[in-house]
């Protein structure tokens, strides 16, 4: 079943001659296993093919954006004729009022919009707009969880100073009293709280926080004057058509957004309610290529779908049959493994695999059948991925696990991931 | 001459519900005079349609993007044929390495590239690569020069923190005392300098570097073993097909490019030396659309152009020709004008100005009459600006001058302009 691989190696040789590490960022494969391809030439619904051409049913969606499939036909329609009117400009397109206007109507706690590129942008402008708006000086997060790769929040400190994050507090996700401590540890000074919608780390369990630590979250930031802030740039829109938290009865007063705001095209936004509008008046920030205009078009047809469309109930339905199914394939092949997160946004870890090397084995062995799926970083459902997709996706994982019983006795782990989870 | 403006101003009361103070950043018209439209509707070649289908001759060019003007046949083409194959995918598309050879074969420093969506993407990159590739703190900045709008590079500091600034120092531009004075206060901890190609800021004449000062910042560098990093996310490309200070003889170690190298598709990009390459191993930078294909397409399409077509004489011509005839205007008509900067970037200042109310008289008469020209900010040509562009340019003008002529006793500076520079 496996197919060649001799273009992504060549195209590896020539690109750690010209790129650092010859990949970096979220779309490196040097920490999956060899099986996986690293260069891909053709995206359509859920399939991506890669550089030789070898066909995979994609349950990373570009790691969230395809959040209707690759190549939407009602998205690219948007774009196609935007591209021909006018995309960059001296200034925005009238659709951009049109695109604030129809955030503003959907998400509960917006009464504004701010687009920018980068989910990190979004975020960066969050976590200023939180500091003007309050004058403090403070910023919680919850350790561990991911806001993006500037300085002040990248998970890798290499090239960071200790004063880029002299402002940022940590606490422990979901737990009221961590976070009640730090406001207390800073009383007067915290201007904000980051917010994950659900705990998605790498490498662990999925966990969803529950209605009361949402409130608490709520209710500490109102009595100590911050501003609540949920970071939906990954969660956004596979969770609810409002913001995520919305489902547990709380409004941020700032939310950011990006990844499938546009089903992939290039935008992210900061959405803000009134008690941060005065002070998002008052930072300056911006890019060259913030204020297109086919991106914001894509992002109204996205949005638009997203009202008008069963996308939701089809991505968890999707997500919900491949749980079902590979629950009981791993039961039938003898494997303990646990499935968390919401089913549209899935973590696979299996149980007694310190080291990933079931993990591991089972997703080179998915990849091998033309089945792309993570080993450590939670998947992503698409409306695309259809039953009959679900199907095929069930048929090689049931080959995939055979093969991993098989070879049980014979697997290692990945090097870096010994390293990286600090076990050797 | 002037055409009707409704749509705009019924554009700009919607956006003042939805978008915090009606825009930001730099494309707001907010220090602009009232006749410059906030909102545009169409771009193609060299010229924009405001949103009441208004025409300008634009002399932006999206704030540089715009390099062989808009809606460019030959990169537009490659988008298109990208868009139908894939955009973002769950990896990088194999014309990432392409792009990343191209830049390499044509950036005589370049040994590698990376590629992100921002120019502030590109400058954090290189602060940070530089920090690590070093293991020291401080990073040099010329005083005024614009680098950005992350919080440790943004020029209005509201939400920003004093720890954000911790490790930058400024010194004065093309003072090389001033630059050794900084080495010297920060012995042995100074990780990068910052070199902007030419003085280009806003409300002020701009300025270009002399050889000497450029071959001695690149010699402090060396001695107190620093890295010398050339912003060129706005004058790249139109100074030169190569880094800007390489026509200067210094290659820096790393360089920022943005805006124009794929005409205006969202695309930024650090390159760097040999130097600088382990550094950047060692970070982690990323984004959600910063592997997308179609702009890497546009920009491998628009090196292209920039290797095998007269675009960089073209573009010279036409602000040279803009520049010769705005001087003979001046005289004709009795005003003292500064041209400053390089003629295919030009800024427009006048003599005894010194709240810009001639000059912006001047712009709104422009405007009035079709020709988008700017009063604060250096502008931009592309080689799409042709000599019947030029002409047509001219006779506005002459026309422009007339009526502030005319109107010379009556004029009143702007509000925001004099509470900018400090003169109420």
């Amino acid at each position: 079943m496996s197919g060649s691989s001799r273009r992504d190696r060549d195209l590896r040789e020539r690109a750690r001659e010209v790129i650092p590490g010859g990949m970096y960022g979220h779309m490196s494969t040097a920490l999956l296993p060899p099986e996986y391809p690293q260069f891909f030439s053709r995206a359509a619904g859920a399939r991506i093919w890669d550089a030789d051409g070898n066909p995979y049913i994609d349950y990373m969606c570009a790691f969230g954006p395809c959040l209707f499939g690759y190549g939407h036909a009602p998205v690219e329609e948007a774009v196609r004729g935007q591209l021909a009117l006018g995309d960059i400009m001296t200034g925005p397109s009238e659709i951009m009022v049109d695109l604030a206007e129809a955030f503003v109507s959907m998400i509960s706690h917006a009464q504004w919009a701010m687009f920018c590129k980068n989910g990190t942008d979004a975020t960066t402008m969050a976590l200023v707009v939180a500091r003007a708006a309050t004058g403090r000086s403070v910023i919680l997060c919850a350790r561990g969880s991911y806001h993006g790769s500037a300085p002040w929040c990248t998970p890798r400190p290499a090239g960071v100073l200790p004063s880029d994050r002299a402002g940022v507090t940590y606490f422990e996700y979901g737990d009221a009293e961590s976070l009640e401590a730090a406001f207390r540890a800073h009383a007067g000074d915290v201007a904000g709280v980051f917010a994950t919608p659900f705990r998605h780390e790498t490498f662990a369990d999925q966990s969803l926080p529950s209605r009361e630590y949402a409130l608490a979250a709520r209710r500490l930031c109102d009595e100590y004057g911050a501003l609540l802030i949920v970071d939906d740039v990954r969660a956004g829109f596979r969770l609810a058509r409002d913001c995520s938290w919305s489902a547990l009865g709380v409004q941020p007063d700032l939310s950011a957004w990006g990844k499938c705001i546009a089903n992939g095209h290039p935008i992210s936004a900061l959405l803000g309610s009134n008690s941060a509008r005065a002070g998002a008046e008052r930072v300056f920030v911006t890019g060259s290529f913030w204020f297109s205009a086919a991106p914001m078009a894509a992002a109204l047809a996205a949005l638009r779908e997203i009202r008008e469309s069963s996308y939701l109930e089809d991505l968890i339905e999707a997500g919900e049959g491949l749980r079902k199914g590979l629950g009981a394939l791993c039961a039938a092949h003898d494997f303990g493994v646990r499935q968390t997160g919401p089913a549209q946004m899935p973590q696979v870890i299996f149980e007694d695999d310190p080291d990933f090397r079931l993990g591991y084995a089972f997703a080179a062995e998915c990849v091998k059948r033309g089945v792309y799926v993570h080993p450590y970083h939670n998947m992503f459902l698409s409306s695309a991925h259809k039953p009959e997709d679900v199907a095929l996706t069930l048929e090689a994982m049931d080959w995939a696990l055979s093969g991993v019983r098989a070879r049980r006795s014979d697997l290692q782990p990945h090097p870096g991931v010994a390293a990286r989870l600090g076990l050797r």
